[in-house]
């Protein structure tokens, strides 16, 4: 193999192959990408046997061939050279780096050894035409998953896609973030429910920060899907089971309503979290025009402070996990916010005030 | 107690002292600040019983008194607070905080129980004119102290004082940094060596970030030393023990002298160090015009690149530890920098270009 490329082109590629990558002691060729030559371009792989990624990067091909090297090491050289053009030869299972004044040999392993990536060949059934609105819907609901393996069916990220709407759905069952587009041209004959690894969709996330231009193409197979861009495939298993039948729990009215500046109310719940207990409770009291925000603990002492609100209905006094409300604020980028309450027990619900398509559900602390 | 004071003034004064305040399960009160009225101001103090710091905030007294208070709850919440007026009360071993819709209570313990700083009476003998030109030399050289106690001679840094300089000297004996403040005022009969902890350094680093435009009055105790400028105060004990004869190992002449571009020197040992072996060896081969930089590690692969310098002298090949030799480089802020040597295994030396007062020494590598 012989390739001569653009410094910041592989970089970018390297960058979005290199991080699914660990330190596997057992089998260390997964701790190497493949290069190989493809089509006039140079394809670079990675795998975790769970997630695998396909990257293409133009260049002058003036020899075939393959290599699998060590990711760390060559994306942290190839990340330290000036924006010039870089040879890249293979001979004899090393790697020959030339870019200007440097050089370098890297030690690599037969390409053969390399676990296959799946090709999935089906037709696109959603396009996403701009990768940065994806990766923005995404952001706002990924978070949400349950960090924990015991329950697999919420650790991961729920895509329910009808003809109308394609909504992301993340839980642990303390709170629950959905995100709703409207989009028609899903290419979907009837609808669908899958459950993506929130490592997938973090992943996503990182690619699509890198290529926020390009659109991209979801693709299902038999059982991974497959996210596309021009330049780049994302690979995934998808988890099996059943997603818990969440639509229940949202409140489709509100005892008490209230709208707020988001920032303001962000700010005092920050503050106080300070001055919180060990199980992170912070008390709302919402009343005609206000918010009184308090916090304490018997050792430390105690917070309160308010700020002015549009109330509407009864008061109420409820008390939230701080986290998970601030997870919650965080995700909403509204000047204002909107909330909405049933009892001090019952799951309550954050939206962006005057945006639709983004709502929170919170359990509230029992007392 | 009761004080109104600017959240501002108040914040900086917090931020200085609370950051020496450990968590001490054994003397809970070393977790909190002390707070009381002096002399129409409101005096707040820290010790870790090595170091104390001293502040004093300007504000309006409406009532002496004193209260100390755990210093993370109360820099956290004056932190989070807006840049308006704060008013402070005690009442029953209690800090009442109110700041427009914030109100806080802070539980406190008694000010009596707080451990005594000492108080240095003596008269300045070296009254530096600006704080921020004193952070800039000292950062020079603090972080080549030793970081063990195992030789507590060399884990402070050395403050050397004569008539006509001061020179602050640091090494963990692999590396030396040295720098001279050529300065004719200063108020001693005789010359006077003291070793000064590199925590205390540290701490005085970051007051002098904070304020950077202040006199700074360094007075010598009977064992303790102060900083001090109008609104802090820094007291810290003094190391025992005689600081290793250093002035002996600094090479007064070079066989091999190169001169070169700082930043691409920097650059280049950082890419050198990607292929590195475990003792984190680079090497420099030094000839006429030119420097080459090289790596290699038997898994990994190896490295070259070359940079053009101005070389005088014999060719010469050296081994370093590329993190002492960055260290050095990451203090001179000079566009080139002066490298001189004698043998591979004799001290090097690491000059800025063009200005005198600092210099680095470093020993090689032995193969």
């Amino acid at each position: 193999m012989k390739i001569i490329c653009l410094q910041e082109n592989l970089k970018t590629n390297l960058n979005i192959t290199q991080n699914i990558v660990g330190r596997n002691l057992t089998l260390p060729i997964l701790n190497n990408l493949l290069l190989e030559t493809e089509g006039g371009r140079l394809k670079i792989s990675s795998t975790n046997l769970e997630i695998g990624i396909n990257t293409w990067t133009s260049g002058k091909i003036e020899k075939q061939g393959s290599i699998t090297c060590p990711a760390k090491i060559l994306s942290s050289f190839i990340n330290s050279l000036p924006n010039k053009k870089i040879e890249l030869e293979v001979k004899d299972n090393t790697l020959f780096v030339r870019c200007e004044n440097y050089k370098a040999s890297i030690k690599g392993l037969p390409s053969d050894d390399f676990p296959l990536i799946p090709k999935i060949k089906e037709k696109p059934i959603i396009i996403f035409k701009k990768g940065e609105i994806l990766k923005n819907n995404l952001s706002q609901v990924v978070g949400s998953a349950a960090l924990s393996e015991s329950r697999p069916e919420i650790s991961g990220i729920l895509f329910k896609i009808d003809k109308e709407a394609i909504k992301f759905v993340a839980t642990d069952s303390f709170r629950l973030a959905e995100k709703t587009i409207y989009q028609t041209n899903n290419l979907i004959t009837k609808p669908i429910s899958l459950i993506i690894p929130q490592r997938t969709i973090q992943e996503l996330i990182r690619i699509l920060t890198e290529k926020p231009d390009n659109e991209v193409r979801f693709i299902l197979g038999d059982s991974q899907v497959l996210f596309e861009t021009n330049e780049v495939q994302l690979i995934s298993r998808i988890i099996d089971g059943q997603y818990p039948d969440y639509q229940q729990i949202i409140p489709k009215s509100f005892e008490t309503q209230a709208t707020l500046l988001k920032d303001e109310f962000v700010n005092n719940i920050k503050i106080a979290s300070i001055f919180s207990s060990k199980i992170n409770d912070v008390k709302l009291s919402i009343y005609s025009g206000k918010i009184d925000i308090l916090s304490q603990d018997a050792d430390l002492g105690e917070n309160k402070s308010q700020i002015p609100a549009d109330v509407k209905g009864k008061p109420m006094e409820v008390i939230f996990n701080f986290r998970y409300f601030l997870d919650g604020l965080s995700n909403i980028s509204t000047k204002n916010v909107s909330l909405g309450l049933n009892s001090e027990t019952s799951p309550s619900v954050i939206r962006p005030s005057g945006e639709d398509g983004f709502l929170y559900v919170i359990m509230p602390i029992k007392t």
